[in-house]
């Protein structure tokens, strides 16, 4: 039976779930894959941590130069995240030839190119399905399982923090600041917020996911990015009435007109598959010209979850040995032919404060039509004193005409447009 | 650039969404894939048929002998369906040397064995992702990218024509017999429907789908089957209201008691994940050890999804060479070692015709509970003259226990019974 030898960098909560699964399975794996998968070492400064999880003394390396020219060790996992460390790590260990495992999206990212270069070079595997989506096969299914397609559009729901949020505003009518502090107690939102809920984290899967769909890099610079720090609870509370969930949306899509990918809050349809995606579960819907619509769903986060895909990576490598670098092959550096989209199209949804007057109603549908922004749904809420609550729903439009229509309905005080929202389609 | 030649046996549906796929996007395979998939012919016996899709008549092959024997073709596609014919083309392929890749779950599920150790003795290449689910890549996810998990449990909604039939008695309240014939004016039911309303097409899948699942060949005859043919609206009915929606499940488990795999109609509760899979979309949700849940949802049949899974295997056979038979193994014959479960436990629906007499239901609560059935719900629906329905949801119970408290009731005359269904945990 084939042996390999593999080398954990970083225990954390996901090296930690790797190092787990891969010794209990071990026997696992020799009868249903056919292979010794075997931990050889970790890089790991924390040795109270490396001892707690079982690892023997002997096995914690004391710096990158001992795993990566030790013969015996195949595959790198890199877990340890951040960009300088991981980056210089994931290079010593390509240009030594091994197989390098990560986790690390912000590093995929932003370094794919170097880090395929270096794969390349040294006939090594680079392998990534951890960085996206936790243990949901994303990146197996594109490059594996639905290849034979174009992809024209993909829309996921890729950050389980912000879901959670959303989903609590949504269930239980509770305000951002509360959602938040809870999601914070509970583990599934850091101190520091801001890489979840201002995006970022599901503008780097986005931008990897979409490189990979669409077959050319997609860099993190052409992700339109908006976050859910501003959603206010009465919007979800009107857009839930009329049928929709709010949810961090991350949405790449393909046509003549070029890429548009795009990471920002949206009201999905409740029949929609994606509009029942809760709490911390993660799901990517695509759509490919002959699969049609295939949805994919499951944690996105989570020691087990993300050592699930860290694992599945590294036995992958194990048993096809032939195609190692196949996860970066078209992904290489932006392709100076490709056109992005930036004035996008999209329906929306805005709560608006109006006088309570007749004839306000038309002045308003006026105003959008002048803009080509037609109207699907206007619904009048409660109103206070002379004011009222309307909200509306749009057809599709140019979000430059949309933009256009409200900055003239706020200069002729026919309304005040409190909120703007987009929605799926 | 590497070429690969394809021979297509069979142009109906599925050969005919193939034969599109691959000649629409052989520039693009060069692109993505860096491979040229050409079609080097087709058997057809139906000429008009091959020419009507645009096959040069040159590439008509008279006979099987034609296929298989010519240099240029590395792989072939087994599309022609039954298990005769397709089983010796299959066959004469592998001793040939040349992958094939097929969509017929009864060849697979009846003679894995036999195609296996063929594939295995000429090094050639196995592939059967269109045999299950359509589009939706689960045979892929299940082999490269869920593996690192032991799978506890599996459940799927996988066959369109019972979910088409159910999910329109659900909806419009129409009975089985019209929901049936509007399928077959459709075309998404056969003239005769019994495989795929008794359940027979589910069981194949179910029976490849968990050989693969559970590392060990789990033969078609383990497989219990139960149809829908003798499903009422009336239960569907009293389901809803009870907050569930009736499909056509397949079960696969594997615990310490062993391996039980079963087909049959089944409540779920809306909150489930595959409450919300209607129509002619199909999915399968997955429980690992380490990844947790997981569902893939997509279009289980059609021309291009179909067609999809076998372009999918054609560009994975053609990109990966050193691992050509992955998709068989350790799916040999069943390991005399594994236990199957046959006396299984599930929560049940039960309808029950009672005279509507002050204690009746007492009476009915308590013959269950001396059989250690325990009750969840128990529901009276409206009534007619001195007979009263009455709706109970039990807990999990084994079915023998249930079997033998419904016969009690019959016996005694308490109640009478009128439909048992299972409800899904």
């Amino acid at each position: 039976m084939k042996k390999i030898g593999v080398s954990i960098l970083g225990l954390g909560v996901v090296g930690g779930g790797a190092y787990k699964i891969l010794t209990q399975h071990r026997e696992f794996y020799q009868r249903t894959q056919d292979v010794d998968i075997v931990v050889e070492s970790v890089l790991e400064k924390n040795r109270a941590r490396a001892l707690a999880l079982g690892v023997p003394e002997e096995r914690i390396a004391s710096n990158i130069a001992e795993v990566v020219f030790d013969p015996d060790v195949n595959i790198v996992v890199e877990v340890i995240g951040g960009v300088e460390d991981a980056r210089e790590y994931v290079l010593a260990a390509l240009n030594a030839g091994k197989t390098v495992v990560t986790s690390n999206k912000e590093l995929v990212c932003k370094f794919s190119h170097e880090l395929e270069r270096a794969a390349k070079r040294h006939n090594a595997g680079l392998y990534f399905e951890a960085s996206c989506v936790g243990g949901v096969p994303i990146i197996r299914t594109l490059l594996d399982g639905v290849q034979a397609n174009r992809i024209s559009s993909m829309m996921g729901i890729i950050n389980g923090t912000t879901n959670y949020i959303l989903t609590k505003m949504t269930k239980e009518g509770t305000t951002y600041e509360e959602a938040l502090a809870d999601a914070q107690r509970l583990g599934f939102a850091e101190a520091d917020p801001t890489a979840d809920v201002e995006g970022y984290d599901a503008a780097y899967k986005l931008s990897i996911l979409s490189s990979l769909a669409f077959h050319t890099k997609v860099p993190l610079a052409k992700v339109f990015r908006e976050g859910i720090a501003g959603v206010d609870k009465e919007d979800i509370g009107h857009g839930n009435s009329l049928g929709y969930e709010l949810k961090l949306l991350a949405v790449g899509k393909q046509s003549e007109a070029g890429i548009e990918v795009r990471v920002h809050p949206a009201f999905v349809r409740k029949e929609h598959p994606l509009a029942n995606v809760d709490g911390s579960f993660n799901a990517v819907f695509l759509t490919g010209d002959s699969v049609g619509e295939v949805m994919l769903y499951g944690r996105g986060a989570g020691e087990l979850p993300t050592g699930s895909a860290v694992v599945s990576d590294i036995i992958y490598a194990a048993t096809h040995n032939e195609n190692k670098y196949s996860t970066f092959k078209n992904t290489a550096t932006a392709d100076k032919d490709v056109k992005f989209v930036t004035d996008f199209s999209s329906a929306y949804y805005l709560r608006l404060n109006v006088s309570d007057r007749p004839g306000v109603l038309a002045k308003i549908a006026s105003q959008f039509g002048k803009y080509g922004v037609s109207i699907d749904k206007l619904v009048q809420a409660q109103g206070a004193g002379d004011k009222a609550t309307v909200i509306l729903i749009t057809h599709e439009t140019h979000e430059l005409s949309l933009k256009n229509a409200v900055a003239k309905l706020d200069a002729l005080e026919i309304a005040e447009v409190k909120t703007v929202l987009r929605v799926a389609s």
